[in-house]
């Protein structure tokens, strides 16, 4: 038996949820889920469809990217899940799909601005979308550039990782994060719903303004702040 | 064996209808319902997923906001149900949702305009939306305040809330209301059919009337009127 | 035994359906069949939710609209239905429902253009859509009128109901009928799905033109005409 | 026995993924399986609807379009599959939808725009719209005709039906294919999901941008390239 064994079962029940929460298209998506102590994590295997997926057949991989345990190739975005969890050092699930509203705002090359208290819940800024990769980047080693893509697109606007766990690389789709896969996969089905609230807003007023400091700031404290109260566990 | 038993029971049940119509993801939304002998209403605790809800989490919560009963927090948005509950002494349920449409139009921070028969069978005056709050009331107390906004925003346009049994709160969500809890979910299915309808409609034709008076008139009174003729019951 | 009680098992389950195929939300709908030699039809009671309705609870009218069998009350567009199979001696079912993209139409005040073969598989004219009622017919038997409005707006045009088995009634929704209830029911779901897609064929590109005539030629005789060859039948 | 007893097989479930997968109302679609030996393909019998559609009622025929073997008449489309088949000699299945997004650019006449990675992982260009026919190869074998359309479109274009399996025809709705039936209903789905994106992006931003060709390179390659590393199997 695996001493990845649980880890494994966690990938599987996460990945098992994307289509459950219809967030991807038959193999349009992965999740996977990280344990820090032993410096792996585990991630679906590339192009496998989710009615197919069993918890044996989820890949072990280290953080430099390299295969640790499995019978199979693991997910071609690998080495992007590889590359943020070297360098964020306290996450432990990475998600990333092509929902379809999540990658119509990507595919626009627009962040999700913020207009409701529904985004002001998860977090207190834009959902930013990293802009195309230069040529170069994609030409090289693509799929550890992208890792870097998103890491630099939160540096080039301050924004930490811990407050922002989602983005959109543009004209690809969405990645999301958390400090569990549960977590993750719970940011990708945020950010498709608040995509889909900011697209409707727009269009039925395309003059509509940003949501204003104070209630941003109120909903984020309510849920996440020192005095928080949403909950039952702060 | 607690006496608030049955009230959990209509509660629970009630929250439990808001997943299975579409209207919430996750713990977005919350239903609850009074008891007017006992001063009492029951409440949906605060940010349990619908899958784990049952009976016994239900928490009992006085009009003025206190617990009675309960192992759990109450739902964040608790002080605004009492505030209403206080203020408006015949309603007995009320349900806030984010739901897709509905909060698309709020964050818009646009009435949702009557355009149809099936707008007017439930009211005979636009979905109004409320302001998003004043920075004072957004610091203060948040939640009570919200439910001033509602009462206050029904008072400027001199509409009743037997009458208006639905509003958009800007930049934030819709909140419904109603004589049990069951009619207050309904009108929470009822606005978000009514906001998705508009939307479109306005999509097709942005120069699309609103229903003319006459028209109005009749559907409303065919339903509710003194010589109503819909239903088993009038 | 009632002597109309296959007829009334057929509305049943004719209503049934509109739930089924998303056509309806709580009650905003109804079918109903009739029976050309005992000149009466069979409909769903009015304000009765799907999930409680039976069989037996359906009501037998008469085509002049008076109640001939059951015990509850019949929906209050029976009127409506009435005149149409007073004045259409052939059509033998009637749905009317407030489908989401078809009700949109209509509120819209815009007939549903001709766009592709998928509507001229099923008539060879835009959808119309009756003008909003003059307020004399509203204020006086407005069901009936409305029956009346339908029958008008399709002569104006010089449309036969053999034709066009399918209207939006201006500021309502849509009435669909047929030569069974069947039928009626499925051109309730033909129009709600052609409603949509001229919708979006709009928003892609404005100034799509309508079908050419020679494949709205084709396409209805392929189905409808003397040497038809679409399904097992002609 | 039938000697294409497991033709009749996979032709009955490719069709029966089809509404699975929300592709088709009714009977609007229908999917074939070619025996390259045998020299036939296996198609679902005209206007049947899926619910009662049965591996025996599944009918053979050859790649001139006759009959060789079932009761029923095979669907209305068989002479368009029967063309493509006879000319593409390395296909194996074809699908013919009526499905929404897709429907609505061919009515809209527009090819849809390669804007995304979700589009460059399945073709390197962009979904192309056929013209709608000339009258006279409307009045002529129409059938006939909509296959050499299809052939004639890819043509003008210098496109390869092995790169691109899946078109418009315009006016009317999708056609895909593929080395296997499986193949050619995943490009409907495909099809139909990038449809839904690029119409929205468009939405969004109607200036959105086509995808770079380094992107559009990359991702394609990563799947179907000599140095592909998607997936198991390459």
């Amino acid at each position: 038996m695996s001493e990845f064994e649980e880890l494994k079962e966690v990938a599987y029940r996460s990945n098992m949820r994307l289509p459950e929460l219809d967030l991807v298209l038959f193999t349009f998506g992965n999740a996977s889920v990280a344990d820090r102590e032993r410096e792996v994590f585990a991630i679906k295997p590339s192009g496998v469809p989710y009615e197919e997926l069993n918890p044996a057949s989820i890949v072990i991989v280290d953080f430099d990217g390299n295969v640790v345990e499995g019978e199979m190739r693991p997910s071609s975005d690998t080495q992007t899940h590889a590359v943020l969890y070297k360098h964020w050092e306290n996450i432990k699930g990475i998600v990333h799909t092509h929902s379809t509203y999540g990658t119509a705002w990507a595919q626009a090359q627009k962040d999700i601005p913020i207009m409701g208290t529904t985004h002001a819940d998860h977090l207190t800024n834009d959902i930013p979308c990293a802009p195309p990769m230069a040529d170069d980047m994609i030409e090289g080693d693509y799929e550890v550039q992208t890792g870097y893509q998103i890491i630099n697109a939160l540096k080039d606007r301050d924004l930490s990782h811990e407050e922002v766990e989602m983005i959109l690389v543009g004209n690809h789709a969405p990645f999301t994060w958390g400090d569990s896969a549960q977590k993750a996969v719970y940011n990708s089905a945020v950010l498709e719903e608040v995509a889909k609230m900011a697209y409707l807003s727009l269009q039925i007023n395309p003059d509509a303004p940003r949501l204003k400091d104070t209630l941003i700031k109120k909903h984020w404290e309510r849920k996440h702040g020192d005095d928080a109260y949403y909950g039952q566990e702060n």
